[in-house]
C-alpha cells in the first residue's frame, strides 16, 4: 500500500507520517509551500522528518500563487500575525482562504499519477473551530470530489486519522510511535526561536504541559 | 456582481467569458498555465480575450508541477497527442490527473480574496464522456466543497452554463454574442497552425461546419 502524505513539517503532519509508516504504509511525501512566513524553516523540518520516516519520494511543489490573493497573516507580510485568543469567534487571521482544497487537489493529482491507495492529511479538532477548511463535513465532500472527478477514485481514500484527535492525543501517540520532535516545527511567524503566543504554538505547547513532557524545539523566554 | 472566469484561451471558455459579461458580472480572468504543450498560444489568446470582453482583472498562474506527476500527452512531451477516434471508450491520453479540481480550489481561493459572486468554468457535455472531471456528478460535489470549506462558500456559485449543451450551440452562443473567434485556440499540440485532428480540432470544426460557419484560424492543409 502507497500513501500520499501532506508533510509541513509542524507536529500533527509529522505525526501523521510516523502513523501512516506504522499503518503499513509507504510514504510519498507532499510538502507544499504557499508563501508562508516560516517557509524556510518548515522546509527543512518536513525534509528530515521525510528522510527518517523512510519516505520514498519527498516532492516539493511551490504555491506562491497564495501571496497573490493575500487576507492572512501567514502569507501577507503587511499582517501581522495574531497572538491565540481562547475568547476570538471568528476566523482567524491565519486562514488561508479555501488553502486545504488546493493541497488536497495537488495530493490527489498525485496520487493518480502514482497509484497511491490513500491521502493522509492532519487536519485535527483544534483546527476545525478556527478553519472552515478542516471540518468533517469539508473532508466528506472532498472525497466526493475524488471519487467523481478522478480517473481511479473509488481506489483513493482520504484519510484523517486525527480528526477527532485532539492535539494532546496526537502528541502522545506521536511519542508512542518515537516521532523526532526536536525536527519538527509548529509557530507561525518564527524560524529561529518559536514566539510561543500564535495559536498553533499555544496549542502545541498545551499538549506537551498536558502529558508532562518537556517539549524539544527553543522558545522566546524559555519555559 | 462578479466572477472568476476561467480563461484557457480556448473556444469553449472565451465564449464563457462573454456570455458572463453578458449575464451582467464584472469578469475577472484567471488563465492557469499547467505545463501544456501548446501554452505560449493559449496565454497571448486568453489575454486578448480577457482585453476584448473588457475584464477588470487578469490573473495569469502557473502550474506547471503537473508535468511532475506526467501522465498526460498534454503535459509530457514524449508522450504523443493521439488523434480523435470516435470508437475509443477508455479515457484520453490529454487528460490531465484531477486537472479540473485543481483549477477550481484556485479559481475558490481567487474568488474569495476578491468577494466575487461566482465562479464560470466552461465544461460541456461532450468533454465528460471522456474526463472525469468534467461531468455534472463532480461539478455538484466540488459545490458542496466550496459550501463546506471556505469563509463565505455559502455565497460563492459554481457556474456551469455549458454542462448541458454541445460544442455547437455554444458556438451558436458565441457567435450571437460577438465573440471574436479569429483570436481564441484549440489546438492540444500546435501553435501556428491547427493540426485539425486532436480531440480539441475535431469537435470545434464540427461545430463550425455544423453551422456552416468559416473557422477563421488556420488548419493544416487548409479546409
Amino acid at each position: 500500500m502507497k500513501a500520499v502524505c501532506l508533510l509541513s513539517g509542524g507536529m500533527d503532519s509529522s505525526t501523521l507520517a510516523y502513523h501512516a509508516r506504522d499503518r503499513g504504509y509507504r510514504v510519498l511525501a507532499l510538502h507544499l509551500n504557499y508563501g508562508q512566513k516560516t517557509e524556510e524553516k518548515e522546509r527543512s523540518s518536513a525534509k528530515t522528518i521525510a528522510r527518517l520516516v523512510g519516505a520514498e519520494e519527498f516532492l516539493e511543489i511551490d504555491l506562491s500563487y497564495f501571496k497573490l490573493f493575500g487576507k492572512s497573516s501567514l502569507t501577507d507580510r503587511t499582517i501581522p500575525v495574531e497572538p491565540y485568543s481562547p475568547a476570538a469567534e471568528d476566523i482567524p487571521n491565519t486562514y488561508v482562504p479555501f488553502r486545504n482544497a488546493n493541497l488536497l487537489s495537488i495530493a490527489t493529482s498525485y496520487a493518480e499519477s502514482r497509484d497511491a491507495d490513500a491521502i493522509f492529511i492532519g487536519v485535527q479538532s483544534q483546527d476545525y473551530s478556527g478553519y472552515p477548511d478542516c471540518r468533517p463535513a469539508f473532508i466528506e465532500a472532498f472525497q466526493k470530489v475524488i471519487e467523481t472527478g478522478s480517473r481511479r477514485g473509488d481506489r483513493i481514500r482520504l484519510m484523517t486519522p486525527f480528526v477527532t484527535m485532539s492535539k494532546r492525543e496526537i502528541l502522545a501517540l506521536g511519542l508512542s510511535l518515537g516521532v523526532p520532535y526536536e525536527h519538527t516545527w509548529s509557530c507561525y511567524q518564527a524560524e529561529d526561536v518559536a514566539c510561543g503566543v500564535c495559536g498553533a504554538c499555544h496549542f502545541r505547547r498545551e499538549a506537551f504541559d498536558a502529558l508532562g513532557v518537556e517539549d524539544p524545539i527553543p522558545y522566546r523566554g524559555g519555559r
